[in-house]
């Protein structure tokens, strides 16, 4: 059997075969559904739909099993229900096979006697055939660069950030949602029960993949504890290990039970387990692509001195209060700073020059530029943040981009000129339209080094960790993987 | 001068001045702003547009002056200079108006001698006149039964709730972002410095008025906090009151007093303030919104014990961590309440029966109602909620409404025949594409009379909140004015 760091061949097969695909039902069924995550990812090997019915999907011919497949085959992804699959990795082992992913449950999680033994033969047969497998229960595997995907949306684009995760909605989701925020990956692994490949061997391939810069773990539960711990404080020393505990709850834990039959531990545990592997422990999976964001896009600021810019006074201490709960400090400036940077604009009426700094309507202005700039080159403040609120102007109620993108143009040729930590927050998105002008704009800042965030709180929270990471290790300078 | 609880007049003036209206700018001006309002608004009464150059806008004459305009006049919206505005209080008073409302800033917040010294002599020369003053610096009043309004795309509908903002610009998005929430507005009242028209007046006010079945306040400081802690006790013990405070850090503090001139206090006092006063308190505009949404569309449950039903395991454990971490208490179902939940469904493989329920694909199914019917009806469960993520599907990146509607009708049909307190909670909105489908899905559950929530954490420390309150009260039953 492969050792434990060597599970490249899970990313880069060269032929893959999916089990259960169905002619008639296409899309409708989850078989097809791969299918289509492959040919769409661009998958370069060839592909063998198997069905015992035979016939023709997307003009790829439909083989009656394993077995007849014609050429060396390499990775299989399976959708058959679970009492077939013992007779599949019998056919697999046959076929000189490297690797199975299951889709298919009805195993371990399912909490029964008969469960528990299947899962148990289809690692013993798996074991004797020299073939690893990742679930069963489980999405499986996206690697963009070996042309692995499970969701037909997928992005084409590789990127630095690898995540494991236990649940395979969460996998879907998260990937969905993480590449709306400029985030791409490197491989993500949905291993469900991890019968045969676990979380600690990902984590060990994932700490020596050059392809990987940073990786993130959705667990509900584990069952060796202590190899776990040993992998995730490997890890931590390599590269940023971000951390999200699913089922901290008792309740939540008995969800994680019947979901992947796994021991949740209690909340106690896993707090200290985390602290000591020095990982970033968040609490929800839009934390854990705030993160992501964080890490790709901001440089490592100085200190914790914020100087923040924003359209409204209630607006500024909302956000300031933000800020400062999360550990952030907001300097008073001095008189000479304020009257530098009231010489910018047109009126001071309505207007707030001390830091928060409120530009009222002049924040539409192209003093906004001059003010973000005498900010940024100021020694006292180590991070600049503009607030885009685009929920407060009376006229309308969403903000066209073309309306957003000449105060953005200001904000990166400042940062173009100073290369001063900066992140936008766009928020108040109170309609479909503005998350779309949002979208927008995010990507604007992302290709000009800016992290972008949709709420206050959560660029609070995602700067102080990540302040906070840097902190406690000294220093550490990320080649980050974000664009510069 | 008009006694406290009787400010009726402030909300449904005759006729209204708008002074500060340019013929040139049209809606690129704030007057023109609040013309545009009001008409949208369907104001009833004649509206005058006040500029000493005269012209004409949107077919109304631009008058000179205050005392040009040729009827009786009841309100006056200022838009113009601070240095101004004494002569326009004068002109105002010789004219018999009975309130003005101040867009204009410049006055005590600015922190300077000149400042106080204007904003006292403006309150002097209103109270010789007669004439209650809203402001300065703020937006004013948004009433849709007096047809007053400052945004262009206010709802003409109103509603229970009445909202105080010592922000403009919060008020603004708050008012706008409430309303895609499915909220409607009795009183909303934008009052900045509160020069003459208080916190305290506008809240004993809101206290007895027919109209205004909540009342939330968004405040940063007050002057009088003695009076301000009586009010609040006075209004919550008829009404639920709901209370974010802005600026509790003390930077933010800073932020607020240049903002509004508030002397915002330390969180330590506000905290006991607050607990003492019976209100609720919120720490961000959105908490406002959720909280809003529970009193408008849930009935009061008999319990804290709670019934959700997933697609997908890894969002079950998520949410359950959500519920339990927020109080609410997930229990365990019998036996024979799984049995018979399993015996509407085609398979149980990926499915799990005990609370949370997953019903994994099912989840689509008509088998759906049943489940939800049963759980429904089980005595051992006070609410239900129902777990619809947009972002699990692997095949599409969002997800129509069309797709989405036949699971609701399901639910809400379920609603209509057991009136089980129940909640949809709509999340993993990773495009602008399911922002749209998702409030199309909440004004499909709203007119149902099921509460829609965007997060499970959210929706989880709304309904805690919402559940302490009652319990607390032990036993009130909100007429809460939502759909039944």
């Amino acid at each position: 059997m492969a050792s434990n760091t060597d599970l490249d061949f899970l990313f880069n097969p060269q032929s893959v075969a999916i089990v259960g695909v169905s002619a008639s039902q296409a899309w409708d069924n989850v078989a097809g559904t791969y299918l289509g995550a492959l040919l769409r990812c661009d998958f370069k090997g060839p592909i063998y739909p198997i069905n015992p019915k035979g016939g023709e999907i997307q003009g790829l011919r439909i083989y009656a099993g394993i077995k007849d497949v014609p050429d060396p085959l390499d990775y299989v992804i399976c959708c058959i229900p679970a009492r077939s699959v013992p007779q599949l990795v019998k056919d697999c082992a046959a076929k000189g096979v490297k690797a199975i992913q299951f889709f298919t449950s009805g195993f371990g999680e399912t909490g029964t006697e008969e469960g528990r033994r299947l899962e148990a033969e289809i690692c013993d047969l798996a074991h004797d055939g020299g073939i690893r497998l990742v679930g069963p229960n489980c999405m499986g595997i996206y690697c963009p660069r070996g042309g692995l995907s499970f969701t037909m949306d997928c992005s084409k684009e590789s990127g630095p950030v690898a995540f494991i995760c236990q649940s395979g909605g969460n996998a879907i989701y998260f990937t969905r949602h993480a590449a709306q925020r400029g985030v791409r990956f490197s491989k993500v692994v949905s291993y469900g029960n991890a019968a045969d490949v676990t979380e600690s061997d990902l984590l060990d391939y994932l700490a020596a993949d050059p392809e990987s810069g940073i990786i993130a773990v959705y667990i509900e539960g584990v069952r060796d504890g202590k190899r776990f711990g040993r992998a995730l404080r490997e890890a931590a020393k390599v590269k940023p290990v971000i951390v999200m505990k699913g089922g901290c709850t008792e309740a939540g834990a008995r969800a994680a039970a019947s979901h992947t039959g796994a021991l949740a531990g209690s909340a106690r545990i896993w707090g200290g387990l985390l602290r000591q592997a020095g990982v970033i422990p968040v609490a929800t999976l839009e934390e854990l692509a705030d993160m992501f964001v964080t890490f790709l896009y901001l440089p490592v600021p100085q200190g914790r001195r914020l100087g923040s810019i924003h359209i409204g006074g209630g607006a500024a201490v909302v956000a300031t209060d933000s800020w400062v709960s999360a550990g952030l400090v907001l300097p008073s400036l001095p008189q000479e700073m304020q009257d530098k940077l009231g010489s910018f604009l047109s009126t001071r009426a309505g207007v707030s020059l001390n830091n928060p700094v409120d530009l009222a309507r002049q924040f539409y202005s192209p003093a906004v530029y001059s003010v973000v700039k005498a900010l940024a080159e100021y020694s006292g403040i180590d991070i600049i943040v503009v607030h885009f609120p685009l929920g407060t102007t009376p006229v309308v109620s969403s903000f066209p981009k073309e309306s957003a993108f000449p105060l953005l143009d200001n904000v990166t040729r400042v940062h173009r000129e100073t290369r001063k930590p900066m992140v936008v927050v766009i928020d108040q998105l109170a309609t479909a339209e503005a998350w779309e002008t949002a979208f927008a704009c995010q990507q604007k800042c992302h290709q000009a080094g800016i992290p972008v965030y949709f709420s206050m709180n959560s660029a609070a929270r995602a700067i102080s960790r990540f302040l906070c990471y840097h902190e406690h290790r000294g220093g550490w300078q990320a080649d980050n993987g974000g664009p510069d």
